[in-house]
């Protein structure tokens, strides 16, 4: 808690270009400006100003701000945005800003750069112990306590009294300002972890006992490789504000903090997100280049008009049908995207209740039945809605009985399989918010088509 | 820091069925042997047992626990699920609960009830104080500090000294052990807001030091009513585990937590997911009631077979066309669907840059200018494959023009209106992530059937 002011929030002018300024201020190449107005900005317009920037400029940006300023504003940056500058800049003026990062954010970054670029900036790295930590950490899949944690907690002998506990921290506090120093750790003769000591033990112990004797031993510790799901169970359970990393032989690597496993949570929501509506392998930012942009997204549309032609030639095989009932045309598009949107609905609470844990990729019969139930329910409230309507614009009650079942059997239909794509995408270890949308609307186009075109063909002489 | 086991994560036995071990337990009524079964539950399987049985026994399981124990249990269940308990419980026997229970997650559950049903629990609680702090944290919105914040956090008098602090403390240390000790509060002689006491500052200062001289004057603070927004602009821009929130005298009347804010955030994105997938009103889970979950699938369904419909009336209004060309039929599909796959990608972008903060909803011309270079892209490419397919299809050059350039009008049109209507909506306080899709769904297929259907009537005696 150092910022010493009781104002609120900063303030959002709505109307404002701070990157305009910018520009200017670049034109001048007054370092101390550019780095004063910069700071001056709340995150969110600092974010927004380099976000309009060409990519030439916000180079041009970072490379004039002093390492300390360039890393804080670096940090604020989505991490796409980030990676993508450092990468732009001289090797070793990115070494000096990484050098000023936090080693978590650093490794963040560095995992989000080409192999190269990230060598290149690590070997420019003065402290060699430092840049080999660095590669260490980037080695660790993100959603590992390895890849969250914070490197290098600080912990003491088991044999260290209170008393030069205290006195060191207090030496050192410089050093820990940065960090969240809540617990301790202690660790044994072979400098495996033993205990933990938090900081209110530290307080309320006679300065003369030893670690070992204030700490709690054996505590609830992870591996590097704990997964997040593991993690998030954990923080679910417990109320703990870090936990302590150790390597298999019991070696303490770090601590992994409450805040970053519930981060790293929403990180992965958010990429659910984005995934399922068809923006794949990151972000995507509008600040990138166009190029980049425009083939990102036709690579998962690509796959997409395959599986809408797959789909569409269910019509082509029963052209005929359509000549002789042209009406049935507009009830296809109707029929196949109501389908489509409750199967998406059953694919969401699959999904959900996959992550909440209380959903087995195994249960399928439970999801067959629960689901299964709604569809016919649903499917005969849509059927009915549309079958009437089908009816009173022809006037033709079979033109209703086709369309109306076709909506009723094609939504049980969807509602089933929705529930059900999401399990075994899991079971093949494929991320379910990602593909379930177009296996799901694929299936449910090819049924609805199949279904309106034949039954329409069985009762073609009523139509 | 309780826990004493160097164990790995609860395992998960795949095939087991914790539910039905907990039925045969009911049935003989034996609180001991149901209790201390769901205790040896890893909080998953006790999600997964709960969430199984029938809401009778779910009611009666809770019922037959002691209060400590129920209220245990209670926490480890998603809130919806929570509250539908406490509600069928006896409001005396909701209260002893309730009681146990952190006051926040009190809150939540109490805001997620009928008002009916949360005041005979409040009613019921013994210690009308408690009861009152409850009622009034439910008040707030719960994405604000007031409706995120702890209550009552460790505060002391400007001119307590530090040795008094360090004894009070060790003496209530019992009372605490729950809390996130983190930073301690100093307030001033009109019981406002002063400063803040890390536990570090407090451990490194002289016994004999008054509050007011170890602690940090002026610390930053947010007011009950500050968003989620700001708040995690906030914890972005410092590295706080704690902020304090004060009414509008600067009374001190809780703390927010880093990782509840994160928390927040987390639960925002994963009802954004479910909101753009047509899952409305809060989380679905599969052990709620039949009928109410159809019925709120039905509230999302019953608007979008309105839209649909108005939609394929575009294909009613053309017939004609349609008739004689027959082949069109099964291009309408397609083109509909890959222009709104192409439009929800920009739904996608501008929803995330928009909580990003680096897109603010009056950018039209930004959005406009980055999508409609997308678009055009996209556009050609698409619309040259599915054009070259539609004329190998039928072996006439005119029918691939046709569809060609329809779909590549409507994709430009598509990202265009994607990318806008999530910046409209903003605008008008309506939900980005639940309104944006069937808007977009429902102009891009009207868009599509329209051109393709007006395309191919202009040039209707080559097809």
């Amino acid at each position: 808690m150092s910022q010493t002011s009781v104002s609120p929030p900063p303030q959002r002018k709505d109307e404002d270009h701070p990157w305009m300024e910018l520009e200017q201020l670049l034109q001048g190449e007054d370092r101390q400006a550019v780095s004063e107005y910069l700071l001056s900005l709340g995150v969110e317009d600092q974010r927004r100003a380099l976000s309009r920037l060409s990519a030439d400029h916000q180079e041009e940006t970072i490379s004039l701000l002093p390492a300390e300023v360039a890393a804080e504003v670096i940090s604020h940056l989505p991490e796409e945005q980030a990676a993508d500058i450092l990468e732009e800049l001289a090797p070793e003026q990115a070494a000096d800003i990484v050098e000023e990062l936090p080693a978590k954010v650093s490794a963040d970054l560095l995992q989000e750069m080409d192999t190269e670029d990230s060598e290149e900036i690590l070997e420019e790295i003065e402290n060699s112990e430092e840049a080999e930590d660095l590669r260490e950490l980037a080695r660790y899949d993100p959603e590992s306590a390895g890849g969250l944690m914070v490197p290098d907690p600080i912990s003491f002998p088991f044999d260290a009294s209170i008393g030069t506990i205290l006195r060191e921290i207090g030496e050192k506090s410089e050093l820990y300002s940065d960090r969240d120093v809540q617990y301790l750790y202690v660790t044994d003769k072979g400098g495996r972890l033993a205990g933990v000591l938090p900081l209110r033990n530290l307080v309320l112990s006679p300065r003369g006992r030893l670690a070992e004797e204030a700490m709690i031993p054996k505590p609830l510790s992870v591996q590097l490789d704990t997964s997040l799901d593991d993690l998030e169970d954990i923080t679910d359970q417990k109320n703990y504000l870090a936990l302590p990393v150790v390597d298999k032989q019991g070696t303490l690597r770090g601590i992994v903090t409450r805040s970053s496993i519930q981060e790293a949570c929403a990180d992965r929501q958010t990429d659910d997100y984005l995934a399922s509506a068809g923006i794949i392998g990151g972000e995507e930012l509008r600040s990138m280049p166009l190029f980049s942009r425009a083939i990102r997204r036709l690579t998962w549309l690509g796959p997409n008009i395959i599986l809408n032609i797959i789909a569409a030639s269910v019509i082509a095989l029963n052209e005929d049908v359509l000549q002789s009932v042209i009406a049935l045309a507009i009830f296809l598009p109707i029929v196949s995207d109501m389908s489509g949107c409750s199967g998406n609905q059953a694919v969401a609470v699959s999904i959900r209740e996959l992550t909440l844990g209380i959903l087995r990729p195994s249960e399928f019969i439970r999801v067959i039945w629960k689901e299964g139930l709604v569809g016919i329910i649903n499917g005969i409230v849509l059927g009915i809605v549309l079958g009437s309507l089908a009816t009173l614009y022809k006037g033709n009650i079979w033109l209703g009985l086709v369309i109306g079942s076709a909506l009723a059997l094609n939504t049980v239909l969807s509602v089933l399989l929705g529930g059900l794509v999401p399990l075994f995408l899991k079971k093949l270890k494929i991320d379910p918010a990602l593909a379930s949308a177009p296996i799901l609307t694929t299936c449910t186009d090819m049924c609805g088509f199949f279904l309106v075109l034949n039954l329409a063909a069985s009762v073609i002489n009523k139509l």
